[in-house]
């Protein structure tokens, strides 16, 4: 197939945030990038503007991480300009009760397979946050319309709010031949690999998306993966991440 | 009129540009915000925090100074993540010729008349800018869908596309019942006001907006400003700021 015929998605896990840097389960709450996350965005947008395909449109998430990385990387790139959209059904999976609480110590007080089971398996969500405890957000306004949004999800949950909202909403852009650069989240990322690489339920408890890192999916005219997996931008710096993603939990 | 009644449109002209502070005619030139334009931002966004409306939409040209300005005030005023429009018809008026050129040197050496003939008045535009030259703008993908976009505009020509835009596009949103924030330019948001207080040709000429200093209309039901002239959230920073846009081209 001629290059021209393909269409390109480039996926943007947010630099690190204040959260990733302290070793919380994050979620919804809505922190900021560190210093290192803010660089990491801005040598995504590095990458991105040596790219034959510049993005032609941007998804977002509601949240601070993926739409400051966003803002940086695009203004690096010299696509500041480009139309944007922005989205719940992009956030990061919500991590109910454990929502604020240190991984290291969740994995301590409740051990390896519980800790594991929450952060990793298909199925099984955490405990639902409270109602109006310090990190829910069912009083936040930009939730209002969704009745301030679940109260904890699973990664199929989140497969099943984003995957529907990619294919009515971010396919008819790359049928269009536009280049679709989505900043998102760990969890709301690989709910989308799995459902763009055909990955099984079990597959995709092994994938760990590292931050900061651009990942290039080309995709047929059937909207299939032409090289399952992608392409990192930067496939050194997404292997040392995706390993640090994968060590979380560790103190 | 109940307060429920009216709708909120924020004006919010960018901070400190690189030439501003150098002084030079900037129009569709893609400059980006000095750190005492970032700061303006974040100030601005600090204001908007204080309202009894935050912004539920917002709509930016397609250059950076706007941009970054309403991603800088946005994100200080915890409404990063609301919905984005940006469309050309926001940008500054197309300076022609004149881009790139030093305010002061113009004014030494075509004459005081002249030089305020091209800075203010009403209907004559500066000579047009050449095709390909350092400072034009038609090779620019941004504006490929526009021919490359105008080689030089007057207020008038600002008010012929930016006012349609605003009664087809974000007239709808204020009807509504959104607050609307609109991040652009000197001269864009010159034309608007024009259009929203009913000022005449020869009354905008002597209207100058400052930098960086949010400026509130609260419309009736048929869009008008109740209060003539809106209000400006930090009046006095306003009025300093409209004495130095008006001194310009002094050295």
């Amino acid at each position: 197939m001629a290059q021209s015929d393909t269409a390109t998605l480039i996926l943007l896990r947010h630099g690190e945030s204040e959260w990733n840097e302290k070793n919380l389960f994050t979620g919804w709450v809505d922190v900021d990038l560190t210093e290192k996350g803010r660089a990491e965005a801005a040598r995504a947008g590095e990458l991105m503007k040596e790219l034959d395909r510049q993005p032609d449109v941007l998804y977002t998430s509601l949240l601070r991480r993926a739409i400051t990385t966003a803002n940086l990387a695009l203004d690096k790139a010299d696509r500041h300009w480009i139309p944007v959209h922005r989205d719940w059904r992009l956030n990061e999976r919500h991590y109910g009760a454990l929502q604020g609480l240190n991984k290291a110590e969740t994995k301590e007080k409740y051990g390896e397979e519980q800790f594991m089971a929450w952060r990793r398996s298909y199925d099984t969500p955490p405990p639902p946050i409270e109602r109006g405890s310090t990190y829910s957000q069912d009083s936040e306004p930009r939730y209002a319309d969704i009745g301030g949004g679940p109260l904890t999800e699973c990664l199929q949950d989140v497969v099943e709010r984003f995957v529907p909202y990619y294919t009515q909403t971010i396919e008819p852009d790359l049928r269009a031949g536009k280049t679709v650069l989505i900043a998102a989240h760990g969890n709301s990322l690989r709910a989308l690999v799995k459902h763009l690489d055909g990955m099984s339920d079990s597959d995709i408890v092994g994938l760990n998306i590292p931050t900061g890192v651009p990942l290039r999916y080309d995709l047929d005219s059937d909207l299939k993966p032409t090289i399952i997996g992608g392409q990192y931008l930067d496939p050194e710096a997404a292997a040392a991440g995706a390993a640090a993603v994968a060590a979380q939990g560790a103190k």
